[in-house]
């Protein structure tokens, strides 16, 4: 190499334009975590397609949404959703302010671990226990509480912070379709703000790009300046119909990719499938119980029934969680 | 200059490293709309305050949040919101489809031209004129019905294209916060998905960050595929309180950077300026009755009174339309 080579090389490296997912892709092959089959394919096939320039598939870079339910999808869910669990522990830590649940249901049924009297408080009771323990604060009140549960809380059974609980090899197809300049949004059932406290740090999602379920906020002038305060009334559901609504919401453009994992995802794949153009649905099918759970038809959390049904009948992506991940979680080590 | 570096050169051009704001800055000035006076250097003070790296004032890319009312502060809004002039030309084109409007207030007012029993139907009658205009279709047919209306109908006044009625200071504004890495957003009174039909083209804003007021959305399976159906209900008003709250629901972070034109505008300046850390709030002070119009604290439409209050209580930057403009519109032509 002569001397110019050389400097041109020099600089052509320093402006980073040898890097970039082109490059990157040569030296270590995308989606490490999963094994070499179909759904591994199918997704690296799907994202060629789309961004190869000139192919009929081709997709511009700001349309390449790509939606991802949360509670299943890029965590466990098990043995309840996490938010669920937060809610639970809310109640533990601050009964000393609140002697009242001390013989009130719901809060009776978690102070005692009375799992009976729990599920026999309903629908009703759990909504009681989100609203005591996600309503009353500020929005910074809720989101430092929420942030002090991540850094401490243990998983009942797994014995690890719940935010050690995501899926390596979605960690690894979020990144690869961001390098792919897909823009990757979180769809969850689950809370906005309370997803938002993690997304950022966890999955490198930002705020902006978390769309979820929210009970109504005011905002109001205090003596110390203007805080906005969350309100015990449920304003969005974000989970089976609502989730297309709440992508039109958000996002105001239709995604070209979606992920989920359960029933509650169905008519956001639907809606996903049903654009112009190459579409990538899949769905994670919970296949391992070892390593992390196994269910789908019968689950009361996480149910997958009809979204199977519609999987197999149109050729979406079913992730065999058991067969298709070499891992599952980031502790185990990472992938060869 | 000799081979080498003459290559150099090359190649770093190719690289587009000699481009971007700092090497454009050089050549020409940010913001070639403004007369150089206090308004326009206050801005420029806050950008580079916040973008120097090492800076006490620095904040990160990510954080860069400006937020843009739209009605009055990126486009005008007289006689009326042109979303209402849109919902009132509506009801003229489809009484067709709808005889039963010919003798229904606050249609008969329209169809007549009768601005008096128009403005006794109050709010009310405004709401029910939105209604129908605005509800009832699939996202897909009201997205393709502003979108017609856009590209054929005038201004009542200005003879103009509705987009063609934006400011160009505002225009130069916008594109000057990006290259210099902020996001800039709108957030709007008026109905986040009229707005989405033209913010990409006009301002450069896509979609998803386009915050505003919204009804009520319904996820539907039809025989030939899903759609979303809007309906006759209103979902949250984006408007005064409704701003923080709308900035919360969708960004999930506080802006450093606020522009209004209203009081509709002030809780949204509030909410950015109780942040820490240095922040800009600026209000458009509509003082040009010959290039636009000459309104504030008596305006029904776009009143500015407790905003301006404020706004000089606090040092807030207040342009002053006539002053601080070289052109109001781009059709004026562009600056020296």
């Amino acid at each position: 190499m002569g001397t110019i080579e050389r400097l041109l090389l020099t600089v052509v490296l320093a402006a980073g334009l040898a890097s970039g997912p082109a490059a990157a892709a040569e030296s270590t092959p995308p989606l490490p975590s999963w094994n070499d089959t179909q759904a591994r394919q199918r997704i690296l096939e799907f994202v060629e397609a789309v961004t190869k320039p000139g192919s009929d598939d081709f997709v511009p870079p700001e349309e390449r949404i790509a939606v991802f339910d949360n509670d299943g999808t890029l965590w466990s869910e098990k043995p309840l959703y996490f938010q669920l669990l937060y809610a639970i522990d809310y109640v533990k830590t601050n009964v000393g302010k609140h002697p009242e649940w001390r013989d009130r249901q719901p809060f009776q049924a978690v102070l005692e671990n009375d799992q009976k009297a729990l599920a026999a408080s309903g629908e009703k009771g759990i909504v009681e226990l989100v609203m005591a323990s996600h309503a009353g604060m500020t929005t910074s009140e809720f989101d430092a509480s929420v942030r002090e549960w991540l850094k401490t809380a243990k998983h009942p059974e797994k014995k690890r912070l719940y935010p050690e609980l995501v899926f390596q090899p979605m960690l690894e197809l979020l990144a690869y379709l961001r390098d792919n300049d897909f823009s990757t949004w979180i769809v969850s059932g689950g809370g906005v703000d309370f997803v938002r406290t993690f997304s950022e740090d966890v999955y490198g999602i930002p705020p902006q790009q978390v769309v979820g379920s929210g009970i109504e906020m005011a905002f109001e002038m205090r003596g110390d300046g203007p805080v906005i305060v969350r309100q015990p009334k449920v304003a969005f559901i974000d989970d089976k119909a609502g989730k297309p609504v709440g992508i039109q919401r958000h996002i105001g453009r239709r995604p070209i990719a979606a992920f989920g994992n359960s029933d509650g995802d169905l008519q956001m794949l639907q809606w996903t499938a049903a654009g112009e153009g190459k579409r990538l649905m899949l769905l994670v099918h919970h296949t391992d119980a070892e390593r992390e759970w196994a269910y789908d038809r019968e689950s009361l959390v996480g149910k997958l029934d009809a979204a199977l049904q519609q999987a197999k009948a149109d050729g979406w992506v079913v992730v065999d969680m058991k067969g298709d991940w070499k891992v599952v979680y980031p502790f185990e080590g990472g992938a060869e």
